[in-house]
C-alpha cells in the first residue's frame, strides 16, 4: 500500500491556511460530541524518522482542550514491559470514554524495528499480526475509534532534514541513531513497513498516509481525517450500532452440562489431610521451578455463590510463595474501570513472567452477571466469548499456563450453607442479600455458564469442573488440576 | 497461517460416525432455519488438488434438500469473463436470501494460478487482494454468510492419491494436469497459498483448514464448522445486527450543495444545434477508438423527476454505434434482485470492455429513494455510500471510464413540466401520483442529494452536475463533459 501510493497534489498555501482555519474549528467542536456520545479515540502516529510527527502532533494539540486528551509516547519496551505479553502496555494505556489518546509511535514501531534487526522469525511476525488486528478490531468492537496513521517522506528529504536538524546544537538531539540507520536503509525499511501495513490495514482500523513534506499540509491532512473519522464514529455511537458475531475459529472441546455432572464425590478426612499435604509440597516445589523458568501462571476461579472457591483457592496459596503470586478478588467495576473496554481491567492485572495470579470471579462475569443482570448489552456478551478466547489466546501465546475452575454445587447445598451462614454470628457477614436475589435466578444462571463452558472450552485455556458439594474433594481435585498442568509445561520445557 | 496450522487429531473411527451423524442432522435442520430467517449462505472451497474437495461437497450435499442450494463450479475464467471486471463472474453467482450455494473453486484459484505462473505482479496482486477483501465484507455487511474451506493434504498424501487416481482408466480423468504440477511444485504453491491464506483472513469471513488425509473425518470438520458458522449467522440476523459504518479511505473531491448552484445558463436555439452536431460528430469517433481499444465506459444518470435525464441519454445515445452501447432503464428491482446484495443487479449490467452502458438511475438509489422510502435500513443507507465508492473503486482499477451525472433543475421549472405534461394528452403518461408525491419531499431529497453528492463525488469517478433549466445547455454540457473524459483517457493510453 505504502509503495502504492500516489500522493494528492499539495494545494496552494492560501488554501492550505483556509482549509485549516475552519478544520482545526471543526475538530475543536468535536472534543464536546466525543465526551457527550462517551466516545473513546485512540490516535495512532507512525511515520519515518525526522517525518515531524511530534511537531506536528504538538500544533494538534494546541487546539485542543487538556481535559479531553492525554499523549503517551511509546519508547521501547521496558525490562518489566518485556515480562508481560506484547500488548500489554500498549492494552492499559488505552483511553477512557469521551477521551482522545494520541500514541506518538505504537506497536508497529516495535514490530517492524523487530523484524528490521532480524529479531522475530517469520512465526512469530505472525502472531504479532494477529494479536495486532485483534486488538484494533476489538477496540472496535468495543466502540472505540482507532485512527492510525503514517507520516511519509522520501528518502532525499529524510536526509536532508536529519542534516538540517544536526546541524544546530539545539534540534541536534531530535535526531536519533534510529533515524540515521533507517536513512541509510531506506528500501530496506520500506518493504518492511509496506509489509506491516499490508497486513493491518483492516477496514475497522484502516491506515492513512500523511504526506509530511511540509508540516502546515502535514497537519491540514490529519485534522481533516480526524474530523470524518470521529464523525463517522459519532453517527455510529448515534445509531448504537454494534458489531455482528463472528464465525468461531478456536478449536473448541467437548464439556458436559451442569445437569450431567454427579456431585456425589468426597474424601474422608483422613484422606483429605494425607493428599493436602503431599499436594501442597509437590505445588511448593513446582511454583519454585517456574519461578526460576519465568514461566507466567494465571488461575480463574469461577462458581455459584458458597460453592467454596474462597476456601479452595486458600489452599492452593498456602502451598505457594508470597513473593511470587498474588489473588485478583475481582467486584464489580470502579468508574475508571467502567469507562474501558471491559478486559482493561483484567489485562492491568497480568502477573509478570514467573509469577502466579489467582483471579477469584474473573473476565467471565461479562456472560453470567453482566448478561443477567443487564449491565452489558446482548450485543456486549454475546461477542464477548470471541473476546474472551482471544484473550486467553493472547496468554497462551505469550507462554502463559492458563486453568480455569468452575466451581459446582447443587442448589440444595447451597441452601444449606446459606442457612447455615445466616444462623451463625461469625459468618453472617459472608451473606448478603444479593445472594439470596442471584439465587432466584439460579436456572438462568445456569443457562448462562452451560453456554460459558460450551463456548469457551478451548484446547490452550480448558475449563475444569470442581465438585465442591464436598469441599475437601474440590480442593484436592483442583490442587491435582494445577500441579498436572505445571508438570506438563515445566516437562515440556526441559 | 497454513504453514503454521497444528492440525487436531483425529478421533476413532467410531467418534467420527457417531459425531457425523448427529452433525448430518444438524445441518439439514438449518436449511429451514437459513429459510425462514432469509440468510444467504456461500460456501467456498479451495484446496489441493486431488484432496477430495469435490467427494466430500457431493456427501455433504447429498443430505440437503435440493431446493435450498445449488453448485457453482468455478473453472478458469472464459474470454467472456476476461472483458468484466476480475470479480464479476463470482458477483452475478451469489445467493439469494434463504438458499446456501456452494463454490467449488473460487477467486483464491484464479489468483493464486495467476500469482505462480507469474502472469501478475506485486501491484496487480495486492489490487486484487483488496478486491477480494471488500468483496466478502460487502458480503457480510449486507446479511451474507461467507465460509471458506481449505483443504489440506501433505505433499506425499497428494502424490500417492493423483497415482491411485491414474492407475485407473475410470478415475484417471479426475486429476487434472494443474494437479500434477502442483504436486512437482508443493513447496513453492505452499507458498503462494499460505501468502494468499494469511492476506485474505478477515474476521468477517475467515479461513478453515481442512485435513483431507482422510475422506469422513474431512466431511465431519467440514460439516460441523458448517453448522457452527450456520448458527453464528442465524444469531446475528435475530439480533438484527448491523455492520457499523467504516472510516472513509477514498479521495474526496469538494463538491458544491445543489442550493449554490447557478441555474441561469442557457444557449441560443443556434448555438445548441451547431454545438450539438459537432459534439455528437466527436463522440461518435471517440466511441469507435475505445472499442478499438477496448476500454469500458460507465454513465450514470441520477436527477429530479423531470429534470431532462431522458432527452439528455438520447442525445449521447444518438451519437453512438448501436453495436456498442445499451441503455439500463433502472426501475425498482425484481424479487430475484431483492433477495441478492442491491449492487447485484449492477454487476449484472456491468459492459464488456469497449462498450458504454448508460443507466438512467442508478445504485445511487439506495441512498436516495430507499433512503426516504424506508426500502432499506438507515444502516444499509448509511453503509451504502462506502459501498458504492468500493463499486466504483472496483469499475475504475478494471479501467472503466466512469462518468455521474445530477441532472439539475429548480423547483418552479419541475411544476411547469409537471403541468405541461399534465395538459398535453400526448405526454400524461409521463407523469404518474408518484412523481407529484416525491415533489412533495423535494427538501428531503435536497438534503439526501447534497449528502449523496459530498460522500461519493471521488476523484476515480466524480460527479458532474447538469444545468438543466435550460435543457439544451445541460445536454451540451454533458456531451463536452463526455468527450473530454474519453479524450483524456484515450490521451493516456496513446
Amino acid at each position: 500500500m505504502l509503495k502504492e501510493w500516489v500522493k494528492e497534489e499539495r494545494p496552494s498555501e492560501e488554501e492550505i491556511a483556509e482549509r485549516l482555519k475552519k478544520a482545526r474549528v471543526e475538530l475543536a467542536a468535536r472534543q464536546v460530541a466525543i465526551k457527550e456520545k462517551k466516545l473513546p479515540v485512540l490516535v495512532v502516529i507512525d511515520g519515518w524518522g525526522a517525518a515531524g510527527k511530534g511537531s506536528v502532533l504538538g500544533r494538534i494539540i494546541k487546539n485542543l482542550d487538556p481535559r479531553f486528551f492525554n499523549c503517551e509516547t511509546l519508547a521501547s519496551p521496558t525490562e518489566e514491559d518485556l515480562r508481560r505479553p506484547f500488548l500489554y502496555r500498549y492494552f492499559v494505556k488505552i483511553p477512557a470514554a469521551g477521551k482522545i489518546t494520541f500514541f506518538d509511535g505504537s506497536w508497529m514501531g516495535e514490530i517492524t524495528s523487530a523484524r528490521l534487526m532480524g529479531e522475530i522469525g517469520d512465526k512469530k511476525y505472525k502472531k504479532y499480526l494477529t494479536s495486532v488486528k485483534r486488538f484494533e478490531r476489538q477496540l472496535n468492537d468495543n466502540g472505540y475509534l482507532v485512527v492510525k496513521f503514517f507520516f511519509h517522506i522520501e528518502e532525499k528529504v529524510q536526509k536532508k532534514r536529519i542534516k538540517q536538524l544536526l546541524s544546530d546544537t539545539y534540534t541536534a538531539w531530535r535526531v536519533s541513531e534510529k533515524d540515521q540507520w533507517q536513512n541509510k536503509h531506506y528500501e530496506k525499511c520500506m518493504d518492511v513497513f509496506d509489509e506491516y501495513i499490508d497486513a493491518t490495514n483492516q477496514f475497522v482500523a484502516p491506515w492513512y498516509f500523511i504526506d509530511s513534506a511540509n508540516k502546515k499540509w502535514a497537519e491540514l491532512q490529519m485534522t481533516e481525517i480526524l474530523v470524518s473519522s470521529i464523525n463517522t464514529a459519532l453517527e455510529n455511537a448515534e445509531l448504537h450500532q454494534k458489531a455482528p458475531l463472528l464465525q468461531n475459529t478456536f478449536p473448541l472441546k467437548k464439556i458436559p452440562r451442569l445437569s450431567e455432572i454427579p456431585l456425589n464425590l468426597s474424601l474422608t478426612e483422613e484422606e483429605y489431610k494425607e493428599d493436602l499435604d503431599r499436594l501442597q509440597k509437590r505445588l511448593g516445589e513446582l511454583h519454585n521451578e517456574l519461578y526460576h523458568k519465568k514461566i507466567p501462571v494465571v488461575i480463574a476461579y469461577e462458581g455459584w455463590d458458597a460453592a467454596g472457591k474462597g476456601g479452595n483457592i486458600k489452599r492452593i496459596a498456602a502451598a505457594l510463595d508470597p513473593r511470587g503470586y498474588v489473588v485478583h478478588p475481582i467486584a464489580s467495576p470502579e468508574p475508571a474501570e467502567k469507562a474501558r473496554h471491559y478486559l482493561w481491567r483484567f489485562w492491568n492485572r497480568l502477573p509478570k513472567d514467573g509469577h502466579i495470579a489467582i483471579f477469584d470471579r474473573t473476565w467471565y462475569g461479562r456472560v453470567m452477571v453482566e448478561r443477567l443482570e443487564g449491565f452489558c448489552s446482548e450485543n456486549d456478551w454475546q461477542r464477548a466469548y470471541n473476546e474472551i478466547n482471544e484473550f486467553e489466546k493472547e496468554l497462551a501465546d505469550w507462554g502463559a499456563v492458563i486453568i480455569k475452575f468452575w466451581v459446582q454445587i447443587d442448589k440444595e447445598t447451597q441452601l444449606e450453607r446459606f442457612t447455615e451462614r445466616q444462623n451463625t454470628p461469625e459468618k453472617q457477614w459472608k451473606i448478603t442479600d444479593e445472594d439470596w436475589r442471584n439465587r432466584e435466578k439460579w436456572d438462568q444462571y445456569e443457562v448462562a455458564v452451560d453456554e460459558m463452558l460450551m463456548k469457551t472450552n478451548t484446547s490452550y485455556a480448558p475449563w475444569h469442573v470442581l465438585e465442591s458439594n464436598d469441599k475437601k474433594y474440590a480442593r484436592i481435585k483442583a490442587l491435582k488440576i494445577v500441579i498436572r498442568a505445571l508438570e506438563k509445561r515445566l516437562g515440556e520445557q526441559s
